[in-house]
Parts: structure tokens; sequence; C-alpha cells
């Protein structure tokens, strides 16, 4: 089980409002489970991972009968359609491959842009591939995904014919409704239900997720038993131990108190997605009405020469909440020299993984005694149990915390209004006035 | 050149604080031109377009002598060392290459992180290679890239002896002194100094980005003409059109207005390091004495599908600096569909282009409806010369910048809190108190 440490953080608020925000938490969780909070009918994510065998089942069967025989699956979605999968698919790939654990097929994604240049390299690599399409969209009009999905198909329909194309497309939508679920009936395409009360940002754990993490040879029966273990704990506790009572107590404290900005940090390349699936989980769940925290991103020790300077010394309205992992079987020390030029004599036969960790103690006190509190998380190495602990464990503190900032954690009313203008200035019917 | 629209800003701001604003703006160039503000030591930057013919030489020379013969570089470097170089890779190679526009040597970068994961991958994929390595570092003596470029240096030297691991090896390094440069002197590795008066984060147009940029296949020669053009621009028009002074003002008027946070934004995944290396010249720049705005990055549309509910609907406190390109050469149109179940016919036979360019305003009118000033800037498409446009205007405007809000834009004060620490816990000679 994941571990999170507060005392970087706690030291910063005062313990009568520890106090208050702690209970306001076990509030926030008690109308998160009774169903009388807002937005109560998307609360479908909390127990999915007790509902989830079959579409294991279904996603690995899938992912089998294309595994070695294509080279390429493109995975079309954008947004909670998207980066789910991104994430998991950037922690569990080697670092070298353009995604996926084995050779074949590669994993990449289209639709999340609609970048001329994006797509034109895309169908470049696309040139000589044996490929296939995973599509997800609830509806199906999402116009980034659609746009790649009509673009794909008529590629796919022109070099494979209208047999293998049916075959090489599977879909992720709408059970009974929408554009995509419509083509699936009248073209006969396999497909996968998004269960109905599970919004896109939390919805990694289900088909939207599942499928191509599973394509990329990823073990999602260890996955969703990281989720299902985090699951058992963090819906059991009633104690103010509870790690996701203490994350959204803290983090809304300290929001009280003045700060704006929460940095979302790791010390691991592999988390880097990890941070830009959280930052859309809160910025979406939280951002709106005019409050929230801003949500950033850092990777480090890299952006320590970066940003970094900015933490430590800039405008003191941001705390930090780093994500944690030891390294995985293969260790790397630091090897003799010819000579010491270089002066890291005193760290020979140490572990990177060592050395790391050092960086990352000198980072919180440094940035702690710079006044940035510190919250983090540690997981003992990155891999599918644990990414599935990861975003449970963040799932549900997220619609605590919204609870407590007294928002819907499953609306995005601002979405909306970009996607209106959009319609407009492209003469979409129905959106020309 | 480059076009900069500050309509959708200046509307925010007072007309007569704007006039304050320009003229600090001058002001503050002024200070910058005549060396007498902080940090005047380091601005060997801003006439570097012109004195670089001869690095330019030498960078393509070794690029080609590597070129076909290497299966992979490995860039070893970190902060102003790694992002410049890795930002314009990004731009200019194949969206589907893992770096380099070659299929020889893949370019890819090592010592920008402490991470055992990322090593032990590194190493996995260089075990079958022939490969190089350029190791930049201004002292030698940076942790993250001293640490890998001593097991990278073992590594060769098992593999290809002592010999051919010098001709593999080319250092970009102070000078004169430091560990770097004594190995330098010690084993023969071919060298090219980094500019004394050229601190880390406005150093991309000196041999720290020209080398690995060059051995990319890039065109540098294009690249510094594109940075070259825009000095001549920048530095000689006095009036208050001129770009650099409009959006400092602008910028530097929005902080005082009480804006916290500042968001570059593109709409083509080519520049999504564009944002990594913008953030770090304003955070090191400005981020000090507890002063300046933070500096986020956003990929759109991608991210409208995430921070965007944030930027539309969350606390008012950020501005957006969106950094829009025109695509290449290829056209990509959107096709016909055997039926217009996904609705998207209306936009049959118009281009991705532009598409994303209507996205683009949509989305402007979207946050500024919503209260986010908008500042854009328009490139006519992502190639060399117009990344030496960008790299040359917010090198200049940062630095005015700074100067504005009153702190030194030249040094990084809070970098070395971080790096003490680790010094201590690591227990490095000297550091152990």
């Amino acid at each position: 089980m994941f571990k999170l440490f507060t005392d970087c953080a706690t030291r910063f608020i005062p313990e009568k409002s520890m106090k208050v925000l702690l209970g306001e938490a076990h509030e926030a969780m008690e109308l998160l489970l009774s169903g009388k909070g807002k937005g109560a009918d998307m609360r479908g994510w909390i127990d999915l991972p007790l509902y989830v065998d079959d579409v294991i089942k279904e996603c690995n069967e899938i992912a089998s009968s294309w595994a070695g025989k294509l080279d390429a699956v493109v995975v079309i979605g954008i947004g909670g359609s998207y980066l789910g999968a991104k994430c998991a698919l950037k922690a569990l790939s080697h670092t070298f491959s353009l995604g996926g654990m084995k050779p074949k097929p590669v994993i990449v994604f289209g639709g999340y842009s609609l970048s001329e240049d994006y797509m034109s390299d895309l169908l470049g690599y696309l040139k000589d591939k044996e490929f296939g399409v995973i599509v997800i969209s609830k509806s199906g009009t999402t116009t980034e995904p659609a746009i790649a999905f009509r673009i794909l198909k008529k590629v796919m329909l022109e070099r494979f014919g209208p047999e293998v194309t049916r075959e090489r497309i599977v879909a992720v939508t709408d059970g009974e409704k929408g554009a995509l679920r419509e083509m699936c009936k009248k073209y006969g395409y396999r497909s996968l239900a998004v269960p109905n009360a599970v919004g896109g940002r939390y919805s990694v754990l289900s088909s939207v997720g599942l499928l191509p993490i599973a394509m990329a040879g990823c073990d999602i029966r260890r996955f969703v038993e990281g989720a299902k273990d985090a699951m058992n704990v963090l819906l059991n506790d009633k104690s103010d131990e509870n790690p996701v009572i203490q994350y959204a107590a803290i983090r809304n404290a300290l929001y009280r108190q003045g700060k704006k900005i929460e940095v979302f940090v790791n010390y691991n390349p592999k988390l880097k997605y990890l941070g830009e699936w959280l930052k859309q989980l809160f910025a979406e769940s939280e951002g709106k009405e005019t409050k929230g925290l801003f949500p950033a991103s850092l990777d480090l020790t890299t952006d320590l020469h970066s940003v970094g300077q900015y933490i430590q010394d800039g405008e003191r309205t941001m705390f930090e909440t780093a994500i944690l992992a030891g390294s995985r079987e293969v260790e790397v020390k630091i090897p003799e020299a010819e000579d010491n030029l270089d002066g890291l004599d005193y760290l020979k036969g140490r572990t990177l993984e060592e050395i790391n960790s050092k960086a990352e103690t000198g980072t919180r006190l440094a940035h702690v005694s710079g006044g940035v509190p510190n919250i983090y998380l540690k997981i003992d190495k990155v891999d599918e149990w644990n990414m599935g602990q990861l975003f449970y464990f963040f799932e549900l503190s997220c619609a605590v915390s919204a609870y407590i900032l007294g928002v819907n954690p499953f609306d995005q009313p601002g979405v909306d209004v970009y996607k209106n203008e959009l319609y407009r200035l492209l003469g979409r019917p129905g959106y020309t006035d």
C-alpha cells in the first residue's frame, strides 16, 4: 500500500484549522458515499473495481487477437478518453519505446489535438504499417476525435478494404446511443460500453482506460487489483488517518490560508503524465465558480534547474504534492572512474535510487524552509498495481476535496463555452447565430 | 517576421497604466543595453547571433562526421544545458521519431534526472547501439549530468576501448577551467566553449544549443539567421510598437493588477517543449525576492479538455500568452465519409489548419469573455528560422521584463539552496556540517 506523509505540510496549518478541516473531510466523504451530494449520479467510479471482471476479460481478448499481428494501434480520444491511458502507458512502457510494453503493436495516440502537423506526421508514420484503431468517445461527436476517426477510417478503407477495416476498429462509447454507437451498429465494429455513471476524468479504471492499457501489453488485472486494494482501505477507514481524509483536509486548509497553486511533482520521468492526468482531474473537478487551486506539475530533479528557482524564491503562493516511487529491479550504481576529476568519488558504489531519494529529501527541506508546504506519497515502484492505487486514491481524494470546496466534482460547464464558440466559428448547423 | 497581437490583453489594462508601463519598458531596454543593470556581465547572448559563424561551422563539421556512422547520440545536460536543444528538437523532429530529423543518429537525452528507472532504460536502449555522447556542463560538476557522464563513459570504455571512446565524446564546457575542461585536456576530447557571458537559460543560440541541434540534422544556420533577423528588428525599433516593449509592458501591467500566473499555450504538439523552455526562462529570471508571475504551460486544444475548465471558470488570476504556428507543407483535409453519422459533413474539404485556427479564435473569445487576458504571437510555421525568432524574442523580452520587475534576470540564487541540501545529505566533502 502507498503511504502518505503529511508532517511537512501540517506544520504550516494551525492545529485548530486542521481539526475543522478533518471534520469537513469526513462529512464530505459521507456526503459522497450517501449519494446526496452534487452530481451524485456520476459516482459509478467509486466501486468500479468490483465490476470490471468481464471488461478485463474482453479487453485482454481483443488485445491478444491484435497482438503480434498489427504493427501499430492508434488510440483516438481526448481529455478523459486519453489522459488515463496515456499516463499508464508512459509509466509502464520502456522509456525509449514510442508506446507500449511490447515491440508490437506500438501504441500511438490521435484525436487529442487539431494540429495539421501532428496529423500529417501520424499519417506518415502509419503509411507502411498494418494498424488498427481504438476510438474512444462517449458521444462520438467531440470534434477532435471525430475528425481523427473520419480521417483514419478513410485511409483504412482505401488501404485495407471494408472487411479488414471493420475487424481493425474497436469503439469504446455509450452503451446505447450516440453517433459512435450508431456507427458500431451500422458497420459491425466491435465495441465496449462506457459506463453511464462514470465521467471522463474518473474513467481510467473502466473500458476507457483498460482497453488501450491492455493493448499496450500491461497487466490490467493487476492494475485493477491495485485500485481495489486501495478502495477497500480508503472507503473503510473512518479515522483521521485515512490518507484521503488527510490529503483532502490539508489541501483545503492550505487553500483557505491563501495558497493558490498545487504543484504535483515526481522524481521519475515515467510519472510525467501522472502530472497531466492529475491536472485534468483537479482542474475540471474543482476549477469552477471562480474557485479552486490551480494545478501545475513538475518533473524533478529536472525542473529544479528551471521552475525550481520560482518555487524557492518566487511568490509564496504554492504548495507541493510529491509522488515518490522506488525504482524497479535493475540497480544502477555510480562506478569507479579513471580519475576523480568530476569529484564524484564520494558517491562511488551508491545506487542512483539512493541519490535520487536524497535529492528528494534535500528538495523538501529546501522548499519547506522557503515556506512551501510539502505533502508526499510513496509507492515502492512504478508498476500496474501501484498505478491502480494512485488512480483510485486521487479520484477519491479529488471528489471529497471538491465537496469540501462546495462545488460539483463531476461537471465541467467551462469546457462547453469553448466548444460552443468553436461550433459557431466553424458554422456548425444550429450554432450559427 | 513573427507578429504579436495584444488587443485581447490591453483591453484589460487602463490606458494610463499601459502608458506608464510602456515608459518603464523603454527604460528597462535602455538599462539592459547600457550594461548598467543588475547582472550586466551576463549579457553576451544579446549579440550572440553575430558571433557564432565559427561555432556553426564546427558544429556542422562534428555532426557530419558522426552522421550515418552512429546509431544514437546521448546529449547529457540539465536545465539550460538541456531545454533549448530539447525544445528545438521536439519542434523540428518528426513526431514519431525518438529525436532527430534523420534516421541516424537518434538523439536521446541523459543526465537531466537522477531516476534509476530512466538510466536503466537508457542503458538498455544503448546496449546494441553504436553511440556517442555530447556532454554539456559549464562546470562539469553539476550532479545529474556528471553522474550520467561517469556512467556512460564507463560503458563506452568497456565496449569501445579508450581510443574510440575518445573519438565519440564531445564536451561543451567552460573555455578554460572546470572539471570537464580538465577532462578534455587529459583525455583529448574534442570540445566547444560555453561563452563566458551567457547563462544557461539564454544559451540556446550558443554552442550549448547549436551542437545537439546540428547533430539532429537541423539547419542551424537558418536557426541563427532567424534569431539575427529578430535581433535586428527588436534592438532597433525604439517605438512603442516594438513587440518586446509591448509584451514586457503588458505582462508587468497585468502582474501589477494582480494576475499571478502566465499560461503559455500552443496549438501544435511540436511546440510542447517551447512551454518547458519558457518556464525555465521566466521562472529563473523573475521568480525571486518573493516576486514574479508563476509560469505554466498548456497544449491546446488537448488541454481544453483538462485544465481548460479552470482557465474558464476557476480563480481569475491568470492570463495567457499563446504561440500560434501555421502548419507545414502538407495539407490534411476533412474527407468525405460513407455517411454523416459523425455530423462532420459541414467541415468536408476544409483543412485541419483552418479548423485549428478557428479553435484558437474560439478559445480566445471564450477565455477573454471569462476574464482571462490573451496575448498571442503568430509564426507562419514551425521551422528553424521561426524557432530562432522565438528564442531571441523571448530572451530579450524576459530580460527587459525582469528589469521592469526590479530583479536580476541573470542569477538563480534559489537553485543553490537545493544543491547545498543535496550535497550535505550525500556527504559531499566540505558540505557535511
